[in-house]
């Protein structure tokens, strides 16, 4: 249950045992300072998305750059962002059955706590729970733009959830949530554009339905890495939740297919250090780190340091290693930086950040909402 | 890093929150026995893998059972179970680097440690920690019989490393090592068994030299659940290493092709259980439990209860539902068991079992290895 962390502050890089999830904290700052400027040059808000990272320093470092809060995806991670000290979370996903809506009632006497709806049921339910609790939540609308998932369907829709909410005692109506989340990982920029395109105006369409039935959206909000130019630009979203810059990984490299592309300003700061433990054939060298030290959704991580290696073939607690240019195999012992296919499912695979500067560990930070599934 | 349990013993199932790693407890236990019985009919000693589950509570009711000890694949995980009682572990796998070589030998302080090489240079490493902690490492050479990872080649090159291990202070030797992890997913039972049958020539081979070099194998150890029958019944190997059969998943279903067939003697005991979140469409239901709450390594994962139901798309934390013959689709609150495609990396995720008995919550069980990584 508590895992304790694979190397101590001052150690060198070389000395961190492994599989370790490493932060290159030069690059990670670059990346938030980034995006914050990016974003805030067009008078549009960040909300950065913790689901990404799980972890409470980096949130706060986020806040610190100018995000007015973060996103989370389950009560659970927005309890232990709380409870580490993050004073405004939204959950940007719906929260069903009883337990979970005490606990997100609780939560919102302790920080400034939205959460989304998109089911009348669910918002009496929800409201309930905030008298119950004297407590009050800021809830956005829900509408489906793209992602095939929750959501009520743009447009007139929205009407009858927003008034309802509006009338709730304990709820606030705060405006319309609109993510489209399979438009970050189409490859070219034009369709990611056009998907995007196709969302603000639903979204737009949505906002002024609401208007003339008198209901003011305080927040439009939407947007991940891959897409946050288009939203921020939109003249419709006013409040960005994007979350894979911080870290970026091969998928979101696989978006790199244009100039002057958005993803390009952003580097890679996650890797997963791993050890050869096997090398007794000419054939391939065997490292430490598999399925529970990557996750493999999005395709195998790459190698950062050694073109010449390619990962394959993931078993449990193994990866195969093979040389695809002549490059030698590396030798047991040797360790390797990997960037991982798919960020935010990796991180969830770790308790710690090693984090790195000139090539010495600078901070451990705990990933506080790590396995916060509920 | 610290997650409370999503229940509390007495709770009825469908009070437990979600997403939840429920365990059936008369299954966990008939599976237990079985495999139990199954193995020592033939003389057969039996050392279930705890990295399928990386509970100390379900080691121990093995060894209850009759086991001999357990296996573990990292030395963190070794550490976990041995922390909380588990007097007995063989990590099977190498275990290269001085930090991970320091903590070994002082786990063998405090209980019967085992591990594999194939490597001189880490035999010579290992003795050094073993003198140095002033412990004993009970050590099998690997060999590599078909899972094309690590472990030197069957035959003469094994005899070299047991003459170096038998003459090492600190160390002892103690066998072979020969598992073959591909051949636990050939979905033909003529496959598992031809190939196994190769694994146990070259087994047989390599027992045979070290016994004409005058070094007797005490051990000769592998197999899992896809093949156990044939290694049980080889007259070569005598320890077997099973794992998944605790738990059975959609992966191991897919061996049940023949009649006889010893895969089918386990019932399925895990389970995600999970609640649907969305219900905006008559195409969808949204589930609370995506990338994080399931490893998809092995494909999807099956509903237990609800043959109508397709699980489809999953996201970081979503999963799509699809009805695939007129079934009604689940409303938002109500709560199904998924069935997980692959048992041990999707354990991984969760900090506690929630043992079920009757539709109560009977147990609440840490996952003391999860996550350990190095």
């Amino acid at each position: 249950m508590l895992v304790y962390p694979p190397a101590r502050i001052g150690d060198r890089l070389q000395d961190v045992d492994t599989p370790a999830l490493l932060v290159d904290l030069d690059a990670l700052e670059h990346n938030i300072r980034r995006m914050q400027s990016m974003v805030v040059q067009r008078g549009v808000r960040l909300r950065p998305h913790s689901k990404t990272h799980k972890c409470a320093v980096i949130a706060k470092l986020q806040m610190d750059h100018g995000a007015v809060g973060v996103c989370a995806q389950k009560v659970a991670e927005a309890e232990a962002l709380v409870l580490a000290g993050v004073d405004n979370v939204l959950v940007s996903n719906q929260v069903v059955g009883q337990r979970k809506l005490e606990r997100l009632a609780a939560l919102a006497r302790q920080a400034v706590v939205g959460v989304c709806v998109d089911d009348a049921d669910n918002v009496a339910r929800m409201s309930e729970q905030a008298v119950r609790f004297g407590s009050q939540l800021n809830v956005l609308v829900e509408i489906e733009v793209g992602s095939e998932r929750c959501g009520v369907a743009p447009g007139e829709a929205a009407v009858p959830l927003a008034r309802q909410i509006d009338a709730a005692p304990g709820l606030r109506f705060g405006g319309i949530q609109a993510y489209h989340g399979g438009a970050q990982h189409l490859r070219q920029v034009e369709e990611r554009q056009k998907a995007i395109a196709n969302a603000v105006a639903g979204t737009a369409d949505t906002v002024s339905r609401l208007q003339a039935a008198g209901l003011e959206c305080e927040t439009v909000a939407g947007a991940g890495t891959g897409t946050y130019e288009f939203e921020r630009d939109s003249q419709v979203f006013n409040e960005l939740q994007v979350g894979s810059y911080i870290f970026m990984d091969v998928d979101y490299a696989k978006n790199l297919d244009a100039a002057n592309n958005p993803v390009s300003e952003f580097k890679h700061s996650l890797f997963v250090y791993t050890s050869v433990i096997s090398r007794t054939t000419g054939v391939r060298a065997v490292v430490d780190a598999g399925l529970k030290a990557l996750s493999f959704d999005s395709g195998m991580p790459l190698f950062a340091d050694s073109n010449g290696l390619t990962y394959v073939r993931p078993s449990d607690e193994h990866g195969r290693i093979l040389s695809s240019n002549g490059s030698p195999l590396p030798a047991p012992g040797e360790k390797l930086r990997l960037i991982p296919g798919h960020c935010d499912p990796t991180a969830n695979l770790y308790d710690w950040y090693v984090g790195i500067r000139q090539e010495h560990v600078a901070a451990l930070w705990p990933i506080v909402a790590r396995g916060a599934l509920t």
